[in-house]
């Protein structure tokens, strides 16, 4: 445990907390993916001045966009603005963020050659800019809410590495782990290393949640998932857990309803749930080993605040009080009205309070 | 039952049509889903003098395409060459097919009031040019093996009807279900009505099996699929049904394992599955009361022939040899090495074969 902890403020709404431990909560606690985004006219404002990756690489910036949402919302958890990607520019790949086209590596891997470019970074120097940026938030959070790290899943970081941005169908990625079964496991094996160290030191820097995002789980197949994905994350959240063992690590392996019951066997403390899974049958899945997160339809955030409030309802009888955070199933859209998230944001606390006060 | 199909060649090849009743087979039948293609050197020389469209539209280069796959590999099926973009065409949607970019609408559906836009089709002589192509092939097949038509599903063709083309996340038709729910029903009727005819009059001129292809199913979650897109399924499959009652339907809900049990209850005889879903988890799911189909990785035909076999044994010893058509978990994709494909279909072949008569 780092001396740095005990140096911030005490935590005065801990709900996600003992969500994430699947303990008793007055209210369900909710969050939302990206919730520090577009749909923020005051992200909108400081984008106009900096571009992606300088408020990413500005720990001043990045603190001040991970609060926008805070101070707007009635919120139970700040998650550090940054990108899954920092990674790979820390291996040493060059990552750069077009505007209306999402992520672009100029030089992406073509070949089990080029894993020979990648370098073993220093974790503490080269993403320092991430751990500076979470003290910040930290101690400016004065013990409001709990602060969340995250880390791009091995699997996820790798299809980008190759496919070189996004992409319609990752088939250049998805062929490596058939022509090339041997560099994918080095190259997952790599990035499994940042990855754990970089979780480590985020926590040491002061998160208190650490997220660990499969965006692209659902390009895999149960059999390819189990080979290539399941045992990375694994890795990750074993080694996490040695070095905090109190810190609780939530996955989100996103498409990949197939893996829950794989998942619900690691040390996760927590599964997030994409909104295609169904709840009660992840609570089947996992054996309700795990506190679940999630997962309304981002889409749902389209319609009028009556019903927002009906689909939250639907959402909180699913999942039950206990071992539930609230959260969208995917991040939040650039065009989504920031009203509606209060609706969604305030659904959550004012239908599981009245559950709970029922039960 | 029209009495064109009486004209044609007898059937000499039943595997399929047998494997969709689930009764018993001396091999697994197999076909791929996009056998006609890019990935075929003379898909590519015939697409080099003509337009996607204009093939589509020709039925002598429709069933010339169609017909490329059987000429050169030992499958089990043919699937007439189509689109199922040809169904907002007929309903008075312009789209074009826009090189290395997919599908184009110039102008899509852009709110509730466009629907006034829309025609309701002749579709015999809208369409006619199908079921030309339909014929001709049938024709020419000579009862080698049977012949597949198809569809768009409802809300898949709503999809792109507002979205105007391919879409990363598609948000704009999924903010019409929460936004505008009753003219989404009314646009959902409206291209069903659409379906079932096409579907009958496909089978009236030479089609002996129906597929719908719901290839955006996984945007939706269980409960909007079950407003927005089973209802509209199920009347598909029980009017045809009534109107073809030999004729098996399938259904094909990609990244949808969330659906399985539902659609076992419907009238569809066969259900697809994407390489996602786990063919155990799916036997369990739709209580065997289907047959299935599916459902090898397509990326698997990037490895080695060896291994190609070895997936394929894998996925043969899941789905067991009764009620399972082999097929990929998706399309072909255009760099597939033709020789992959005929691995495939060939360990399909030799392996359940082995598989039935030691059983």
């Amino acid at each position: 445990m780092s001396t740095s902890t005990e140096a911030f403020p005490a935590l005065t709404n801990d709900l996600l907390l003992r969500a994430a431990r699947q303990e008793p909560v007055e209210r369900t606690p909710v969050w939302m993916m990206r919730q520090a985004g577009r749909y923020l006219p005051e992200y909108r404002a400081l984008r106009a001045d900096h571009d992606f990756f300088t408020v990413v690489r500005t720990p001043e910036l990045a603190a001040e966009v991970t609060l926008q949402p805070i101070e707007r919302f009635p919120l139970d958890a700040a998650i550090i603005f940054s990108d899954i990607l920092v990674i790979p520019q820390a291996l040493g790949l060059d990552v750069q963020m077009v505007k209306g086209k999402g992520p672009h590596f100029p030089d992406p891997l073509s070949g089990p050659e080029d894993l020979e470019r990648l370098r073993t970074p220093d974790v503490s120097q080269e993403l320092a800019y991430v751990f500076e940026a979470l003290t910040l938030t930290r101690r400016r959070l004065e013990g409001r809410v709990p602060l969340i790290g995250f880390c791009g899943a091995p699997w996820t970081l790798m299809a980008y590495m190759i496919e070189g941005g996004g992409s319609k169908s990752f088939t250049t990625s998805r062929s490596w782990l058939y022509r090339h079964p041997e560099a994918s496991r080095r190259l997952l094996q790599a990035i499994t290393d940042v990855c754990v160290e970089y979780l480590i030191r985020q926590i040491d820097a002061g998160a208190q949640v650490v997220q660990v995002f499969d965006s692209w789980a659902g390009l895999l197949g149960p059999a390819t998932f189990e080979t290539f994905a399941l045992p990375y994350l694994r890795q990750i959240a074993e080694k996490v857990e040695r070095a905090h063992p109190d810190v609780p690590c939530i996955v989100f392996a996103k498409g990949a309803p197939y893996a829950l019951p794989a998942l619900a066997d690691t040390a996760y403390d927590v599964i997030s749930l994409d909104w295609t899974m169904d709840p009660r049958e992840a609570l089947r899945a996992t054996g309700g080993r795990k506190a679940l997160q999630g997962n309304l339809d981002p889409a749902a955030l389209y319609a009028p605040p009556d019903a927002i409030r009906q689909e939250v309802r639907r959402m909180l009888q699913a999942f039950g009080p206990r071992g539930h955070i609230g959260n969208l199933g995917h991040g939040m859209h650039p065009d989504h009205d920031p009203e509606h998230a209060r609706a969604f944001i305030e659904a959550v606390h004012e239908e599981s309070a009245a559950m709970v006060s029922q039960s």
